[in-house]
């Protein structure tokens, strides 16, 4: 995971030039890559729009690719190199697949500019639920806790 | 996206039964679904063991479905119904689809206990990220805005 300056600077200018590219192909303005040991493990590209799927963004995209690429659904020890601040998503899906280390060109700020959430769904996370546009609640059932107690008493249960 | 509270336990009861039979199942004990006017569009379990996939959330899982089921990147009008409150990656997704309501019944605290990050990923969301044990840091490129610029030039782009 030891990755110097100029290292990182080569391989963000690549996830730069594949989201620019990217935009010719009919996809949203966003590359990235995993990267481990010095060697490109995967790449992707935003295809939200070309495979109608809202969660395919650029990291995501990288990083399925990737665990497909190493057979495991971990990515110990990987950088994820993209050309703008992972958004929510983006960086929680970085969280759930435990790279090392996250390093992006662009900031939210830049994404805001060319007309992207990314920054608004930052802010939507630092405010109380209450004033989202988006109604988000809890309704509690008797056996909301059933699926955790069968994980919990499942004795051969893979953890992730 | 008007969906009674009555509806909403029925449905939300049938999530938490995909939640528990995908433990038998060999996943994770998550369920949701995407309903709109009264019908299920799509169902999810998660599958990120199974399928090596750390994106692979029930919720992620029945959003991608609902997409490719209507033929759409948006789920206006659509209600997120899941077996436990979205971790960030699920909400945000949520958020990208455009989904209109989410529906939970247990909660990140419930998902704690059974030895899940979801809690503990919504804290990190709140804390300054120097303080993170991920590393996610910018650098700074000359030409960082390019992807933004070809996007913002291109006449028929498709914004989602």
């Amino acid at each position: 995971m030891s990755i110097s300056e100029s290292e990182q600077q080569k391989w963000l200018a690549e996830a730069v030039q594949l989201a620019t590219a990217n935009v010719e192909n009919g996809g949203g303005p966003f590359g990235a890559m995993i990267v481990r040991d010095g060697s490109v493990l995967a790449t992707g590209t935003n295809q939200v729009t070309p495979t109608l799927d809202p969660t395919a963004h650029a990291e995501v995209v990288a990083i399925r690719a990737a665990c497909q690429a190493i057979g495991d659904y971990k990515l110990d020890g990987c950088v994820l190199v993209t050309s703008c601040e992972p958004c929510p998503l983006c960086l929680s899906a970085a969280l759930w697949a435990r790279v090392g280390k996250v390093v992006y060109a662009a900031d939210r700020h830049d994404a805001a500019e060319a007309g992207f959430d990314d920054r608004e769904f930052y802010d939507l996370f630092s405010r109380p639920r209450e004033t989202w546009p988006l109604p988000v609640g809890r309704l509690s059932l008797p056996d909301s806790f059933a699926p955790f107690q069968a994980w919990l008493s499942k004795p051969d249960k893979k953890a992730y």
